[in-house]
């Protein structure tokens, strides 16, 4: 049996998509973000010492396997469950396999870091300060994100824009690990407002994952969900 | 024969490590940061349209194979060219093949990106500002750091020794592509002096891959490094 803790409005909503697309019987643990700070409970914290979500046990095999890090438990569940399933398994060696490692790192590694600092130093600007702080609270917000931060997005953005040219998903034609796991970025970048007309493709692409039957299913299951 | 695009005091650093490590013939193409922004040169975006480092070329096949993103690049020099050497090459469902996914992930998308943040609020408050507001745009970076920034880099550093006690690399007594991902936050966090005297394990740990002979060579080739 699977077990996933979930954070509501979390990376583990992907995590419920891909079992859902696997197939998989699997038991929802739910954690509350605290309202004022986002931040996860303390109770997460005796899952895994990090306090984050997603994390997902399994004791199909016998022994109890507990896999943190969104990228790790996409690698487990393709290789445990994916052959059998609709998801590419790509072949060893091959360009769909490259392309599948990339995406995986790339989701978290390259994409979420500017769109993490476009928050905070968004919330700085947004920030209760007295009235004659705000502006100079403001500048300085306004300008790290115009040199370094929405430079970077957009660079990104444009990148995966032209990666998404002509294709129905990631890989191509058929779903992959890849789509699970660039799914979250990409959906919190369309609820900040960030894919406009430049980014036809992007936008295709983020209401084709919201289109997939697995995905509405999850969404059911995983409950209310600010990014989707 | 593998070309390696190497921007100096970057990430690209652990790839050269590596493949020392793999003992393979590797040529060196150098880019060098903008002495005041610290970004990569254009030249870069001729190579990948990010305009990061490392990014590497093979063409040992026959075709010319082109990776980004260090997790990528990991992978594919692991399976391309890690059965042959001194690194572990984890079995297929094996624990240690987990931790190995787990780490190679957690360095760029958890660990990193508090890092990062860590460093651009610590920029934000040596700003050249007028004195007057100077007072301001520290108390808003102190606030960020202290109340979201440094518990999180505390949990993960502490997480981390937790997980190196006792353990001479990530997987156990072998050195694994594990290691060569996660050098890099290691080696910043060293730098930065955010590894003091409540982290044995790290200090020794980072201590060890600089005494390793195929991580001086790379760094021989790779040239000045500031990490290090």
């Amino acid at each position: 049996m699977i077990t996933v803790h979930h954070l509501n409005n979390s990376r583990s909503q992907r995590i419920l998509w891909m079992l859902e697309e696997l197939n998989l019987e699997y038991e929802i643990i739910r954690y509350e973000r605290d309202v004022k700070t986002l931040q996860g409970p303390e109770s997460l914290r005796k899952v895994h010492p990090l306090g984050k979500s997603p994390v997902i046990t399994d004791d199909g095999s016998g022994e109890q396997i507990l896999i943190a890090e969104s990228g790790a438990i996409i690698e487990y569940l393709m290789q445990s469950y994916g052959k059998k399933s609709s998801l590419i398994t790509p072949e060893t060696g091959s360009q769909e396999e490259r392309d599948y490692h990339y995406w995986l790192h790339f989701s978290e590694g390259s994409l979420m870091p500017p769109l993490l600092l476009r928050l905070i130093f968004d919330r700085v600007k947004k920030a209760r300060v007295p009235f004659f702080v705000k502006p100079i609270t403001k500048a300085v917000a306004d300008k790290v994100l115009s040199e370094f931060v929405n430079p970077n997005i957009k660079r990104l953005l444009d990148f995966i824009e032209t990666s998404l040219e002509g294709k129905k998903w990631f890989l191509g034609d058929q779903l992959s690990g890849a789509d699970i796991q660039m799914s979250f970025p990409l959906e919190t970048s369309v609820a900040r407002g960030l894919i406009d007309g430049n980014y036809p493709c992007i936008q295709s692409y983020v209401e084709r994952i919201h289109q997939q039957p697995a995905y509405q299913a999850a969404l059911k299951k995983g409950g209310k969900y600010d990014y989707a």
